[in-house]
């Protein structure tokens, strides 16, 4: 049974590009169906509601089994796919993998207000808040921490690519399109991200849709 | 080894109660360090500070391993004590538990902001906003849809105490504290937590605390 991803639109959804990473980063085939978030057109959001009550993207179908939630479906991944090496082999380090991810799935509120994630946005700063601020620099002391912690087998947070790299890669999205000043250590990582294939290809889908969301537009 | 784990006012630390009833409620053996929370005192963030750098509780110390976010340290605590059962059993049920534990990690911001943790308030209730109102319809829709698909086994959202009712248990507070009026298959939910011994342990502890916070006592 193939598995289904459904997803928002790859321009604007970061809750979408987290699962879906994990999978193509992972070679885990899948099928994805992508509903534009946020459109005038009440059956959008009715088609969503029709595959998980939540109503939210993303939801991952396994045959009678539905999975919702951005973090839940990295979770169910690993269990399903362990070759695919989704969580550090080691308990300390998955321990610690899962701790910066729920860090990042309940929290920098501030950064996902004021950098909305938008591939086709123009490349240019904003005035952060000091909140703001705060995460970035959070942020960037995780993922030296971890990388100096467990990076030594690869250029990932955890050495080779983890949940907790899909977990954080809408944020080297918005690093990126906001100008955000980081340090030499930060850029590296970016760069190692943006060079996934994988990660390359849901920036070349999310370019070339042409929906468009005013409220992520006007940031 | 035992393990640690660092804690918020028992009174209003909702976070907190989550990972603290996961282990009473499996008979894992703790030691407990509570921290109050938004004091005057710059030494009492510091503390937190001095366990994760993330600088929130909850925080879970196993020997050299440290894992904060209540859901982190459920993860860690389902593997580390499989005797305790913490995930249901089966796949199925196991993804379905960690969608419903990831939408309450995640979301419910307005019933969280309108109706916070505070056990020691009188009983009475407030006026709620339509999201809040969405949020417990959304709520009260997970416990039925979870008891009716998997609570075959006991009274709890998949049968046996999970870490999902863990991670539900401060909005069973809420809805009481906050008289929200709620269908009787809900308060049949609410009255089998309630009764756990180690939810009324807690609600003890946290009556005994003189600790106030002066903007969670003014709602
Ligand atoms: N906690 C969820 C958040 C999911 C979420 O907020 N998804 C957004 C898009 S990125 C969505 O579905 N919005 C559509 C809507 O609310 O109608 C996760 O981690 O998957
Ligand atoms: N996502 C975190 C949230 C933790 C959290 O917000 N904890 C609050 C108390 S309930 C806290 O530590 N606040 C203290 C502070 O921010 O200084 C979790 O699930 O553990």
């Amino acid at each position: 049974m193939t598995l289904k991803l459904v997803i928002g639109n790859k321009n604007y959804s970061s809750w979408s590009m987290r699962p879906w990473l994990a999978l193509r980063g992972c070679d885990i085939a899948f099928e994805e169906i992508v509903i534009p978030l946020y459109t005038d057109d009440p059956a959008d959001k009715a088609r969503i509601l029709s595959h998980s009550p939540a109503g939210k993207v993303p939801i991952l179908i396994d045959g009678a089994v539905t999975v919702w939630d951005s973090l839940a479906i990295i979770e169910y991944l690993a269990e399903r796919c362990p070759e695919a090496g989704l969580w550090p082999a080691d308990a300390a380090g998955r321990a610690h993998a899962r701790s910066v991810s729920a860090e990042m799935h309940s929290g920098f509120q501030a950064l996902r207000n004021e950098c909305p994630m938008n591939l086709h946005r123009e490349i240019r700063p904003v005035e952060l808040s000091a909140d703001a601020r705060a995460n970035i620099a959070r942020i960037e002391d995780i993922w030296r921490d971890c990388r100096a912690r467990y990076g030594a087998g690869g250029p990932f947070l955890f050495g080779r690519f983890s949940g907790a790299d899909a977990m954080y890669a809408p944020v080297v999205t918005r690093f990126h399109t906001f100008a955000v000043p980081v340090a030499a250590d930060t850029r590296a990582y970016m760069a190692t991200m943006m060079a996934m294939p994988a990660f390359a290809a849901w920036v070349k889908d999310g370019l070339a849709e042409t929906w468009t969301i005013d409220r992520v537009e006007n940031v």
